[in-house]
């Protein structure tokens, strides 16, 4: 027996795409599930608001693929949102971004390194895998700001 | 450009594992910058401690990857641990366990429908990535616990 690392598939790259958007779909729910005032004024422990870290969020997913298809590395940028309407429209933005220049990926890009906004360079699966994680680690500190605030998360397990 | 589905490699098994043993070494990092009675009492809006979470941690990681190995769907277990170092040498040995059974792990496996302690089916891989994804979430969760009682948690990106 062995993992047959030569051959072996882990995951298509369609099926990572589906895995990260099936996140981006939680913690869309996620947004959504908090009051708009808390969404932009509610945290712990002097972290940032939910809001800025959904806009972290979108400053370094989709840009990061975009920079990959493109082979450049940009500036990690600020964003500056600032009503939830606005919040969710650019989210849905994000995940047609996702799809579409997924597709554009070239094959074998995710084994060769990259540069992630001109500061971390590692092989490019890696830096997904680092976004996908960010998102999963950022929105799980939401969901102890919902219980915090008495609102119930939406399930976990649901994509 | 096409991202070749069927002969693009995503990354391999042994990145996989790498990729989880990463993500291991900062939960122990979690883990130990919890004083010993916060870890077993502490808890914000209702939810579970730390210590409660990780025993969650190690009752669906390592056993999920043992019973792929053996073939066989057992069922969740409910951990009992009370102390931190209890807590700690259990989850070394979850990171020894995930090293080993990983490399026993049949080639073409993870593309293969499991069932998780006799409740979840889904394609293996998926089911590897959910337990690190509920890794990555309820450590997130812990880093909020962190800061609310004024500790500063590792670097997310340190692994």
């Amino acid at each position: 027996m062995s993992t047959g690392a030569t051959t072996a598939v882990t995951l298509t790259p369609e099926q990572l795409l589906e895995h990260w958007l099936g996140h981006r779909r939680l913690t869309r729910r996620v947004i959504e599930a908090f009051p708009e005032d808390q969404l932009f004024t509610y945290s712990i422990g002097g972290m940032r608001t939910f809001a800025q870290l959904v806009m972290e969020l979108l400053a370094a997913g989709a840009p990061l693929l975009r920079d990959m298809v493109q082979g450049e590395s940009t500036e990690l940028k600020q964003l500056e949102i600032t009503s939830k309407d606005e919040l969710l429209r650019r989210w849905d933005e994000s995940m047609t971004e996702i799809r579409d220049y997924w597709q554009q990926l070239p094959a074998g890009r995710l084994q060769e390194p990259f540069t992630a906004f001109g500061m971390y360079t590692a092989p490019a699966y890696s830096l997904i895998l680092y976004a996908i994680d960010n998102e999963v680690h950022h929105r799980g500190q939401g969901y102890v700001y919902l219980r915090a605030l008495g609102i119930e998360p939406p399930a976990f397990w649901e994509r």
